[in-house]
């Protein structure tokens, strides 16, 4: 009958030792059902519109003001991924011999259904119900937080296929981890020798120079700021960070989201309008859950030296092979030009649409 | 006249102080013709084909049995990027203050115009045809080499669009750089960590094992061997390296040229047959020029300990928001199956077209 909550990938987690990226080696996504595919293998029905809760697992968590569970009547719904990269079950077990790394695939990938409405832009979601959407995000890290197991969850949200989408129905994803991703290593890293080299977080400098400079701020508030990143690697990429420091995204008080939903939805119009509705992905850096961790860089790290800060990646451009062999991006669009276009948006005042209240 | 040699773009080097990073932020490039462009306004002329030479600059290098500087007659032409992520022209000047850390954006950007013909693909060349181009690939590398502003050079390949080639005719790129790319430096500080503690060069025991075990090898033969690796993070991504050390890609003995072009023509062969023709990006890692750099995290590498390869790096799935994030990637293919399916279209000895051979 749920057939599709039995499914679980034989995913293995490995490591290249020349890059030192992990990577997570799976069979099972290829069957995923795809919206965008042209070759007509398209689902009949989108298994996150209301009607068929019973198309995905048992739900984790679930706004529903009335009916039943796995039942229509929910605003939105957190499930587990049907094609899930990796499965909650089991303890880590790793070998590290330093050629052939590997751990099994154990960790958490969540599905949040953002809405009922199939067709529905986050921009135009009320500020309350993408305060909720936030709430939500907040609720799952901290939450995978308390398993042992994983020291980092990782939260993102893919707009349309160039980014990653596979179904068009307004959904989030959370995938908690057994390690600490590089990217985010390196992030703690360079904010700790920044700290160390000149007594302040990094991120707490930039938003105030963002601030006092002007050239590339997007928006502000009492509490966040965003601006486009000096050294963008994206045309319109945009930084979102809370003033005050803070490691950890699972830190923000409740009172405050508000503020950053309307800083969200203000920031996404201002994309949406000023680069016409690209491809985007959004992705939250938080500090890792406090933990004993078996990867020997984590251990100088310091999650304090951190600051959370949501990223929004435009995918207007293409990597290509200069890209993937140096880690070097090409940026055609200068963040100050970027952050005009965007401010040119939000400096008419514009009444933006609340759409999406449920 | 010639116009667009003089097109130089008013680019420059910033480094994300957060992701340690560096990005080309430039405005020129958007104006590049594009043939694969869905809104009408592909090029009239293709610039890289025979008669039509007078829409790049002037040749750098080229092989013309025949006729004259700059017109037809040739079998490949080196020429100046016309749309340069990077211009020739000055000294370094760089600022390093820790947050907006920023250099002029100096360097090479040439292209390979490989052949005249404006359909070919690399497999289809003859062996003779691709050792020439690896032989221009090599030339370019050591001349570059000598300039001490340019401590890297990147060797790339973008086959179809969504490898990032914005014009179908086969061409490659050289990109020369005034800093070592993060990627690059992260190879080389993990080939030495692995010297370090083991005694040896990874790659040189990444080859005899891939070797040895055989599972995840794709072809081999006295000088080079390619394979799958272990932690592959893209479906048939393929690895061709040299059997014996060697650092320097431009350090290959000529002589080896032809068996390192039969191994490209098979894999490249194999992978198009085996993939469904997929679009790709070939990237030549070797070690840097000897060279006093600015980079502090530089110092500390020692070019001996890495070991030249080319990675062909398909492009098939599309990097989401959790890549983005993270670093991770997510592989549907395991290395293994990718490097059997690879195994079986050449153990037919399949006689592979040479319909190129100039």
């Amino acid at each position: 009958m749920r057939r599709k909550s039995e499914v679980h990938p034989l995913s293995v987690l490995r490591r290249d030792p020349v890059s030192g990226s992990w990577v997570i080696v799976t069979e099972e996504r290829a069957a995923r059902p795809n919206d965008f595919s042209s070759n007509g293998d398209r689902p009949r029905v989108c298994p996150f519109c209301e009607g068929n809760e019973r198309e995905t697992p048992h739900e984790i968590r679930v706004h529903r003001p009335r009916g039943e569970s796995d039942g229509p009547g929910w605003t939105w719904r957190v499930v587990p991924n049907s094609f899930a990269a990796l499965r909650i079950e089991g303890e880590p077990q790793a070998i590290f011999d330093g050629l052939h790394d590997r751990m099994n695939g154990i960790g958490a990938h969540e599905v949040v259904i953002e809405t009922p409405r199939h067709d529905a832009r986050l921009p135009e979601y009320s500020v309350e119900k993408i305060a909720s959407l936030l709430e939500v995000y907040r609720e799952r890290v901290e939450d995978l937080h308390r398993d042992p197991r994983f020291p980092y969850v990782q939260v993102f949200r893919n707009y349309l296929p160039d980014a990653g989408a596979s179904l068009r129905h307004p959904h989030s994803q959370v995938i908690a981890l057994p390690m600490v991703p590089r990217r985010v290593l390196e992030e703690m890293h360079n904010a700790r020798e920044y700290r160390l080299a000149h007594g302040r977080c990094i991120f707490c400098e930039l938003a105030d120079t963002e601030l006092r400079e002007g050239l590339r701020l997007v928006d502000a508030n009492e509490h966040f700021v965003a601006y486009c990143p000096y050294a963008a690697t994206l045309p319109f990429e945009t930084w979102i960070q809370p003033r005050r420091h803070a490691a950890q995204f699972a830190a923000i008080p409740q009172e405050c989201m508000p503020e950053l939903a309307l800083l969200l939805k203000r920031v996404l119009w201002a994309l949406q309008e000023a680069a016409g509705d690209p491809p985007y992905n959004l992705v939250v850096h938080g500090a890792p859950a406090d933990f004993r961790c078996s990867d020997p860089r984590s251990g100088d790290t310091k999650p304090e030296a951190f600051h959370w800060h949501i990223e929004i990646l435009p995918r207007i451009t293409r990597f290509a092979g200069f890209e993937m062999g140096t880690g070097f991006h090409i940026n055609p669009m200068p963040p100050e030009n970027a952050a005009a276009a965007m401010r040119r948006v939000l400096e008419g005042n514009p009444l933006i649409p609340d759409l999406v209240t449920t």
